[in-house]
């Protein structure tokens, strides 16, 4: 049993507290079983998160809530239940994977700056709707960067192209707040300790691979999905999140996901 | 006399209200006795205001009230007073020049942006700090516009250089108040009127073209003085400082200025 990965990957979680149980199951649907007809055993699930020492209780709980919430959906095969992803929740799966499995996307390269007045005229309105888009950063009362270029009309707010630049603290810890980049920190330098840990623990069988995978991920997931659009300039003196990024890709790269009845076997023979 | 033409520029500073005294005779100090060595005799300011109906006593109570402040010097020639800037009043008086005789110095081509965060912080005292600074211009309750290249080291302010382009009416609005672009329009179509009323009044004696153009300066005075520093995207749609300063300075070069002791002759005779 891989005992000191595993202490390392548990690591990454720590400082959050013990994971959720339901958001756990989440992350596991996603790595190991977002395909259309994939399925996941009550088995499998229990022996799986029983590394992390969940109980078999809290599963069932948890299990009932996605189901109940659209998440998943579940059917009985003989004495087993088996549970796939909803509809629902493959797009959400779906929708999340590349900020978390693929390359960086390029942040835009054009940023303009809304500026609005003082009072609340119809410009702090325009700013108010402006907030609403994916991607824009509000800076102050009265102002926001938006990515893409300046619009032709921006109506009743001042509109300038900017060239993205070093800001202050205040700045960047309102995109990367402390919490996600010691995150991102903490993630860059576990991953490396799990990735030597992994040259000691020697071979894993599918189901340790699967339940580092899904632990990894689970703790990767809550940075990547975070890390804003923007470009490095924005980002907090000491940002980690590349670094997170690289280490978590190369142990998933060392870490190839098995295919799913070798789990499930690994599961029932356990 | 000069009738029509005294009553179109009457006109550039009728809205207004009447001109204060003391301020129009800080204004013919500066375009008649700008000098080291130049006076204005009692006598020739008294004939000189007379054309806009200012009586003796005020002009006296003026005389006395810029004493006091530093502005002039006085001393007896005989029977009359003599009056002469003194060095503050004329370095004031310099100082204004370039903004009411020259050609409109060419707005700052690098501009940028300052922003601070929410919140009473370092950030917003170093922009009210930057606000004291010439030129600077506040938008809304936490950003200003600067002339110049943006800061290497902005501290707790984030800073990006800017590319000044169209703004809403608000900004512009505060950069040329409603009143400041009323009086550079009504400049622009008086001037217009001055000029034609010029070419049908025939000459003019020294005294009157003395007095027409201190009339006519007073009016611009108010208006250059206050012409913000700024790109003419900055400035309200249908601004017309340009074509005020261009008025005016076509008839001012129309209407030299009389050498002083030939306006003095005239102030005596008439």
């Amino acid at each position: 049993m891989a005992g000191e990965a595993f202490r390392t990957a548990l690591a990454c979680l720590d400082a959050d507290g013990p994971p959720r149980v339901w958001s756990l199951i989440v992350t596991a649907f996603g790595d190991l079983a977002q395909g259309e007809d994939a399925r996941l055993s009550g088995t499998l699930l229990t022996r799986l998160l029983g590394f992390y020492d969940v109980k078999p209780e809290a599963i069932r709980v948890a299990l009932h809530r996605l189901r109940r919430d659209g998440w998943i959906d579940a059917e009985r095969s003989g004495r087993e239940g088996q549970y796939a992803l909803s509809a629902t929740g493959r797009a959400q799966s779906r929708a999340a994977s590349p900020a978390i499995y693929g390359a960086p996307s390029p942040a835009p390269r054009d940023w303009h700056v809304l500026l609005a007045g003082s009072g609340a005229d119809e410009g702090r309105r325009a700013l108010d709707t402006a907030l609403l888009e994916d991607g824009v950063i509000p800076v102050g009362p009265a102002a926001a960067l938006v990515p893409g270029p300046v619009p032709q009309d921006p109506g009743h707010l001042a509109a300038f192209a900017i060239a993205p630049r070093a800001v202050p603290g205040w700045f960047s810890g309102a995109l990367c707040p402390p919490d996600l980049t010691a995150a991102a920190a903490r993630l860059a330098s576990e991953g490396a300790r799990l990735a030597e840990s992994l040259d000691r623990d020697g071979a894993l069988t599918p189901l340790e691979i699967a339940a580092l995978r899904v632990l990894l991920v689970h703790g990767w997931r809550r940075v990547a999905l975070r890390i804003p659009d923007v470009p490095d300039a924005f980002l907090p003196a000491g940002w980690q999140g590349a670094a997170a990024r690289a280490r978590v890709h190369e142990v998933l790269g060392r870490l190839p996901r098995p295919p799913l009845p070798e789990i499930e076997e690994a599961a029932r023979r356990s």
